[in-house]
């Protein structure tokens, strides 16, 4: 879940029940499957350009801590991520938003058959950035390849790069389906979005940028009446109750938001 | 969970997927659902008389360290158990099995209204035990009353003083359905179990003890190939695929399983 | 570590190595002792009147989340504590500081006895209290008996009188030494502190309320010069290099800093 | 602390307190300084040739499912090893000792400098084993590299061309003093250990081969008198009250301890 727009209190996005528009949006990622209560964490945009990161091993629906500092957090740039662990350990190092100066980065997805060629990819990664992965997780080193490639200065292009890398690599690997990814990225001012992967059967991804069609359907919820013109939400199930409000982001395609701002656009991989 | 009978590693009764019958009847507890994650334990006999307990917060299927030491316990007697909180903090002196002396005891279910009538519960508890209560939940009070009524003398009548104690208490404080749970008990020989609702719809609980029969329709299994005829399990949910290999613990019954003696019984609370 | 006056970042308060007049003072409870890592927790007002709180069981010094939240908190009212377990367990709800309402409370020291008179205690808690207890230490117990004695409403006398029954209870139970204590407490406005105990011989407790003097002593100190008249520090120990900026608070007495007030005054248990 | 020789309860290791010659040499590792507070591990060999690894992040001194386990576990080889991070997470995978296959490895020590090099030492582990590090320790990419070169078939030779190649690759980014270590590794049989360092200042390192000696000394341990005459210890620390039952292994040297053998030699790093 990404959040961008008017500040808000990051528990008006995570907890509250009477908030249906984020709260059941949220509700199929933290806690609705066992598949994703293998650690949780929220990244946000506060006191400096440095985004800080809450993240931890457990489960996210039982967390008092995270309920705390969700009554506390008020930003206009909050990234939340739960996790489903495809196999590398449940640690907080492995745990979503990964950071990398004033950059976050969440990835849904894996890059199947990673094991076998981790060893090709974190090759490629910038020498001297290499030291700075902590954890053991496909989607750090997908970010740090993106972040190799360019990633602050042209995030399309750093991403399109990173995946045709894996994608060939994988390939040497014969591994014929290597990339599984929604992702979003941020520098604190734009939020970058893909869906992509290799055999086109992407997992969904969607969002919302008609907030005035949003506050009519819902004139009860006091935050959505808060919302401003630029409220976005990047969300990877859609709300079934809720369907005029949402955009698909179609197969193969990423975007970017930004104030004042929206970009879809197709997204090709580009081979080494 | 609990098993009794010759010695087996925790492993084979906790993980190992070929062992399909007490797999899978472990699989919906330890792990299919997301209710199921906020803290799970196991017991054991070993070195001593008094039991071990290895118990833990994070949810049961990733805990690495779970699985090394089923990969080392050896055992007669085992209890396993997963923990969906009902409100009560996520933390280790809430989890199951609880011990007191050479005593486990695990608890499904609840003790509703628990909030409200608490204190007159715990200040039934014998004088002398009641600085032991290391946790919050309803589960520990409800064995340290078992405890108060004499549960390592006679346990069917020690419950059934503790369950009755409940519901005059919950009644009193305009609770009608206070009770609802699945019971199991061992002093490290016999096990006990219980299956009781204040409403008459209590969670199901079954038992195996036609080890036989199991083995004849797993020849496959060499796990079950080394089960003796002492090998009982109790689980909370059936196998859809061996019926005829479980006895389902009537509603409002009890039991007991040691070496060479099986019994049911009726179950009533006994009132004040 | 309690503070009180203009907002400041909490990671100021807790972390900033140059800031030597808060940071050694902490670091002598952050760390500098094995008998200090058995849990922290931070409690600061913020978006609302009810305080929050970020507790945790893992040692203060390594904890990367604390790291993060402390460079995001901005207030004005700040309390921060680290555990050394006198036996009870490292779990998140025995971690200081207790919240109830908008209420905050820390303890250093013991009821030394407790466990064999800790039912007489917990009994002695306004029942309509009693199951909001979630952990199982003296200092919370002893929190309660404030509330149960009026805290809200007059600190002083409701701390005399909670200290007054649990000597009462323990000489009772043949505990001539029972209580060590310094505490702090607020409601978000005012601080209140004491240092009392039976034998009196308390643990050490500084006050500091000369911003002026202290700011003199350290110019390269950016936060110092942005600390404005209000600011007060309550420490359990003093900073060796700054002999001057504390006040000691002497035995058996007790402290109330609030907006353009300081008050001290004998502290005296009242006897139930 | 390593322990070689008859089985021994770990608890008898680890925990009691009468064992005062085993109980104070580990109280030195165990809890006797804040900077062995970040996490902790034991290693095994029990019911299969893999030996079983328990690893938690918390402190050991408060951990209770440590004391369950160490009252259980019986063996005749077990590694114990506190933890004091020197910059990577505290995490479970970066906790030691390290197992592959059926080796333990533990390292008291530092590779100085290692965020700077690390790439050149992580790429020159075996390809095939690259994916299993999992950790971000400098520790366990030192134990990757001895299996590279060969730890399973000739460990002397094998931790002498890892280190060798540390300090070229140290060199090459200018840091001179690259390699502090005490190390002791084992295959379930025999037991190496090594201490050495680039400057020639190691840590200390002591074993224990006179067992009749020791006995003589207290005869008032029960575990002792049932060492029998393979009974080995391998620790960092010299016990002072028991000087003669130590031997000091020397700067830059050596040893291995198996059934029936015991050999110290020198120790020399092999450059590439």
């Amino acid at each position: 879940m990404a959040y961008s727009g008017e500040p808000l209190l990051a528990e008006d996005l995570l907890f509250r029940p009477v908030h249906s528009l984020i709260d059941q949006s949220l509700h199929s990622e933290l806690g609705a499957t066992t598949t994703n209560g293998d650690g949780f964490g929220i990244g946000w945009y506060g006191e400096s350009a440095r985004p800080a990161v809450f993240k931890n091993i457990e489960p996210a629906w039982n967390d008092r801590n995270l309920r705390e500092i969700a009554a506390q957090v008020r930003t206009s740039l909050f990234f939340a991520h739960v996790r489903s662990s495809t196999g590398t350990p449940v640690q907080r190092s492995n745990c979503h938003p990964f950071r990398y100066g004033n950059w976050l980065w969440m990835h849904n997805g894996a890059l199947h058959g990673f094991h076998g060629y981790k060893r090709d990819l974190v090759t490629a990664v910038a020498p001297e950035m290499f030291a700075d992965i902590e954890g053991s997780t496909d989607s750090e080193v997908l970010f740090y390849l993106a972040l190799t490639f360019g990633l602050t200065d042209d995030p399309f292009t750093a991403v399109a790069r990173a995946v045709g890398l894996v994608e060939q690599v994988a390939r040497e690997h014969r591994v014929e389906d290597s990339v599984q990814m929604t992702v979003a990225t941020t520098d604190g001012e734009s939020m970058w979005f893909f869906r992509y992967s290799t055999l086109r059967q992407s997992r969904s991804l969607f969002y919302s940028n008609d907030v005035d069609k949003v506050r009519a359907l819902h004139p009860e919820v006091k935050a959505l009446r808060e919302l401003g013109a630029e409220a976005r939400f990047v969300v990877s199930e859609p709300l079934r109750d809720l369907p005029g409000a949402w955009h698909e982001v179609r197969e193969s395609s990423a975007g970017v938001v930004r104030s004042g701002h929206d970009e879809l656009r197709p997204f090709q991989p580009i081979a080494p």
